[in-house]
């Protein structure tokens, strides 16, 4: 099984939802003896510019060199989204969104032909049978709230894109819960992964 | 009068949004002869970091040169908004959300204690007596429907800062409606100029 773990929080040591991701793929990789993970961190990630919105409106066939170059990075990332069976994207909220890091890897991967397609009847995604893991901190902002903008988009975007089974776990308002916002989630985490994932456990 | 123009898109000649900020400019050139005009490109944005966000929660007159150096270009873009009587915010839609540019920027200029702090009643926007114009463009999306995350992620968090007077001009679904759509959007700034601006024009 090939999980696909994305870490868009600035925070590199004393970060929640790496802690919780770590985790996950912890428990995962006692369960699943084929377990292969690859990481993206959404640090670094190149923003969609003039050359990226010009080359991906055009024809693939009709690309010239410096087009395709231009879509190299966003190819690289469909890719690994495309090749994994579960995704694990650790966010935290950011000004009641998500960090603009994150936003920055969705611009990527959202791709017209490749992870989603338009139809006689609508967009259509193309990024079926896959599971998305959405493990979400805040500060303050309470997740499924009304000042949560994140949340709300990121499970629409998944959608989109074809990943419609997503379940968000939460550690949010760690400001006002403290460390219990943490364990929570951990708690969490482990019961999502008892129910997901004990026949396979089995099986292997 | 101190306007300060965002532009957000990734397009930089063929952008609806851009030629509406254009027009918008032009027009208050017209009326307001004082006008002094600051552009900022979101494009090259930077994310916040580790570095950054440790900076932030240091008390500032804790902080060393490494921090203030890490919160330097946040400095340098908090005090452009806090300069400016009028911002004008040029963005598309990209993926149902802002692009991760314009989010980078937010996550720049939302800094407590500068552009807002907590007080006992909650969060207090200090950005106060300033007026926002947003102009939206998108492909498919309608903007103020439930697939728009971006607008209204856009309108709170700007009223979270402490800008609540925000005017959004809607170049909207320019994949079905064309070029009627940048027209619209056309009338529709001209009109909120007029209405805006007429007492200043006569009084200069």
């Amino acid at each position: 099984m090939r999980v696909l773990r994305v870490d868009a929080s600035a925070r590199v040591d004393d970060s929640v939802t790496r802690r919780l991701a770590d985790l996950m793929l912890e428990i995962l990789g006692e369960r699943v003896p084929d377990l292969s993970v690859v990481r993206r961190e959404a640090a670094g990630m190149p923003f969609v510019d003039d050359a990226w919105v010009g080359a991906n409106s055009t024809d693939p066939e009709a690309r010239d060199s410096a087009q395709r170059w231009a879509l190299a990075k966003s190819d690289e990332l469909v890719s690994e989204v495309m090749a994994a069976d579960v995704l694990v994207i650790a966010t935290p909220i950011y000004n009641f969104g998500v960090p603009a890091s994150l936003k920055a890897w969705v611009d990527q991967v959202a791709r017209a032909r490749l992870t989603f397609r338009d139809t006689e009847y609508g967009p259509e995604g193309l990024l079926t049978g896959k599971k998305a893991y959405v493990l979400v901190a805040s500060g303050g902002t309470e997740v499924g709230s009304d000042i949560d903008f994140a949340t709300p988009w990121l499970e629409f975007v998944l959608g989109f894109l074809g990943i419609t089974d997503v379940e968000v776990i939460a550690a949010d308002r760690g400001m006002l819960r403290g460390d219990s916002a943490r364990q929570n989630a951990a708690e969490h985490v482990a019961d999502v992964l008892e129910r997901d994932w004990p026949a396979l456990a089995e099986a292997s």
